[in-house]
């Protein structure tokens, strides 16, 4: 039996070379798996840049896709100014509105609640102004702000009411 | 001098033992230095996971915080159209279209050529139309086409001119 050939061979030799060989046997193995996973490390860097750039390429190429029927439905409302057809205009910019505010939408993007309190996390305070209105309440929004999934990704510019006027012809004491 | 020391102390032991000592030392630091690499390589990959979804998040976010100027305008040019200022709906529509197609022009976007003769690559032709023009050139754009870099992103659709009609009343022989 051929395996028993080979145990009286490692038995003819001394503990001690037993140990050496197996010892230089488990240090080629683990050199060779070193090596081998160091490459594997390599390539796998190298992919991933690659991966990452042609993702990020794509996530880029699919939004511009997206905005290219926008293109179209604004070239023909201009087409439409151009020859004076006032409706088709302004059928043709609403369009493009609603096409433009869904592919926003698709992608996250949320408009900034301005109803009710000023919210120094949301909101960026431009004027504040004597009003009727509770203080500290959003009276005017001059721009719109938008959140991107958690994000605030451009706050609303806002006019938030001052102090109440008094009354010019106040109530006699 | 501690250095004699230690040699002499190697030097009493045998060859062998020797060896096996180095070999042992040489096993455990390459075993050591296998679960580093093993844990580097988990955190790598680990981290170009993350690292690829939020390239991807802020890829899409980088163009869609470049579309809100384009939004505002768009509401703009919509609020002109209520209150029947059509010169300038007409002027916001213009700025619109203008400023989205710079963004799209520096996302890499750029028209097909539709002058000249028909191209499989980057045309689709819709009609074959008897035609003054050359046969095989393109007469007619119904819808402009894109690139984006070097690939054709949408091709353009096309007429494209037939053989050239007879003259109704041709030259006698």
């Amino acid at each position: 039996m051929p395996e028993d050939v080979e145990n009286q061979e490692v038995e003819e030799t001394s503990p001690e070379t037993g140990e050496l060989e197996a010892l230089r046997n488990e240090n080629e193995e683990l050199i060779d798996t070193l090596q081998r996973l160091q490459a594997d490390f390599d390539n796998y860097r190298k992919r991933a840049a690659r991966d990452q750039e042609s993702l990020v390429a794509r996530a880029g190429e699919r939004i511009v896709k997206e905005l290219l029927p926008i293109l179209d439905d604004l070239e023909r409302a201009l087409e439409a100014a151009d020859s004076h057809e006032e409706a088709k205009l302004e059928d043709g910019v609403k369009l493009v509105h609603r096409q433009l505010e869904q592919l926003l939408e698709k992608e996250g993007l949320a408009p900034v609640e301005t109803d009710g309190r000023f919210d120094p996390h949301v909101h960026e305070a431009l004027l504040t102004q004597p009003s009727d209105a509770d203080e500290g309440s959003v009276i005017e929004v001059l721009q719109k702000g938008y959140r991107l999934g958690d994000r605030v990704l451009r706050p609303a510019r806002v006019v938030v009411a001052g102090p109440k006027e008094e009354s010019p012809s106040g109530n006699p004491p």
